[in-house]
């Protein structure tokens, strides 16, 4: 799981990108941040941070833990709810999320692409779940989880291609690495409109997962079940999950007008 | 419900301010803006507007949807989902408002005060749930809810003060509104440690509350049941809330280090 890079790699007005670059100096790992942590983690002069972390907080978007240390303000989580391919996708799944949850025991994760990689938007445990390495708002390789699979099956022949490209993450012995393994599996899971994660992140979990349309349209996520791979059987999850994605994909195509998900 | 108002009454330096002006643009009655819409929201020129957006875009924290239209980034709920007293708050307090929820099968609502408003961090509706006005990242006036009343119990005087010489909002005939029975209201939230809103959000549904402080520390945040009013146990609830805020308290206090909630 990466930090939230929001300004990495791309070039925009120094000002912005630069209040951007200290918003996303902060991660899971590192919720509240010094100055000079903030000043170190973005590369920036001491007395630029200091500025912008002012203006920062002086807009909500930071705030002041009794530490005195900053961290991400209350504000911009609220701002943050509104964005629709995060909780207003959650809002129309839940339902059918909780379903999954209560009949399988097992964990039910959504996920979206967002550039070349995964980002979890829910994640449900059941009550038998196993251990997973993911976390609501983190982010995963394309290439190993099945939500992953599936996401990068449907995804633009660039965004293969850049993912390929580059070193592939191992996660364990079963993970695919290889260019050949990994083209197959993806268009396995465009022919089966399922893609399975074999141990592929953890030894003892295995993935089903099945993608979410808007309606009839392209796909906009992804969402699987996570179980104990000692026992699992593959073509009931995939058919359970299968089922509650066309569900999800049937509520989100008949929210009316675009307001809803940003179709 | 007010919109974000992450600018409002603040004054920072320009570009930062201009660039979250247009982040709080948006609302749950707006998800979508155009970029005329958001120019007449924001009250700054269409130029501006038009850079600033193509800045926001560049960092991702304004998408366009399908339609055209600029929507809220998915990485704009990334950052903000580091939250402390969002996110944060929530995941500690998630199980035991499960446990509230399973047992009474009414509403159960988390919330923090920012400001001179209630914010919505987390709501529950069990199977026998009385519809309510609320929703998560939502507002609220602090006078008139009882986590409203609760953080407003334990706020600094000056924001007693604040709220109190502005017009207090009606929502129903039994809705406070004088100076002197809400300050009654308050001192009886301190004394009994637990606040009672009976109709005075909507006209059948009760809600009792009790304040969850950072370990045995400041108050922090508020949790409440929200019932139907008819044949409601104030008392009963009352106790339960009160045990389940209590609960949440020492599972706060106890997290290691200022990391999680920023205490």
């Amino acid at each position: 799981m990466t930090a939230v890079g929001v300004a990495k790699g791309r070039v925009t007005g120094p000002v912005v990108a630069r209040a951007f670059s200290a918003l996303a100096a902060f991660d899971a790992e590192h919720p509240q941040l010094s100055l000079s942590e903030l000043a170190r983690r973005t590369g920036l002069p001491i007395s630029t941070v200091h500025r912008l972390a002012a203006e920062l907080l002086a807009c909500g978007a930071l705030e002041r833990g009794t530490s005195g240390r900053y961290q991400i303000g209350l504000r911009l989580w609220e701002i943050g709810a509104l964005a629709p391919r995060g909780p207003g996708l959650r809002e129309i799944a839940l339902p059918f999320l909780e379903d999954l949850c209560e009949v399988t025991r097992e964990n039910v994760q959504l996920a979206v692409r967002e550039d070349d990689e995964v980002v979890y938007v829910e994640r449900l445990a059941g009550s038998r779940a196993v251990p997973v390495r993911t976390r609501v708002g983190g982010r995963f390789a394309l290439s190993a989880t099945g939500v992953g699979l599936v996401l990068l099956a449907h995804a633009p022949g660039e965004v293969v291609d850049r993912v390929l490209a580059s070193p592939v993450p191992r996660y364990t012995r079963h993970t695919l690495t290889s260019t050949a393994a990994i083209r197959e599996a993806l268009a396995a899971a465009r022919r089966r409109d399922c893609a399975v994660s074999d141990r592929q992140v953890t030894d003892d979990a295995v993935s089903v997962a099945a993608p979410i349309r808007h309606g009839s349209g392209p796909v906009v996520a992804a969402l699987s079940i996570v179980a104990h791979a000692e026992g699992a059987e593959v073509a009931s999850l995939s058919a359970l999950v299968r089922t509650s994605a066309h569900a999800v994909s049937r509520a989100l195509g008949s929210v009316p007008g675009p307001r809803r998900f940003g179709g």
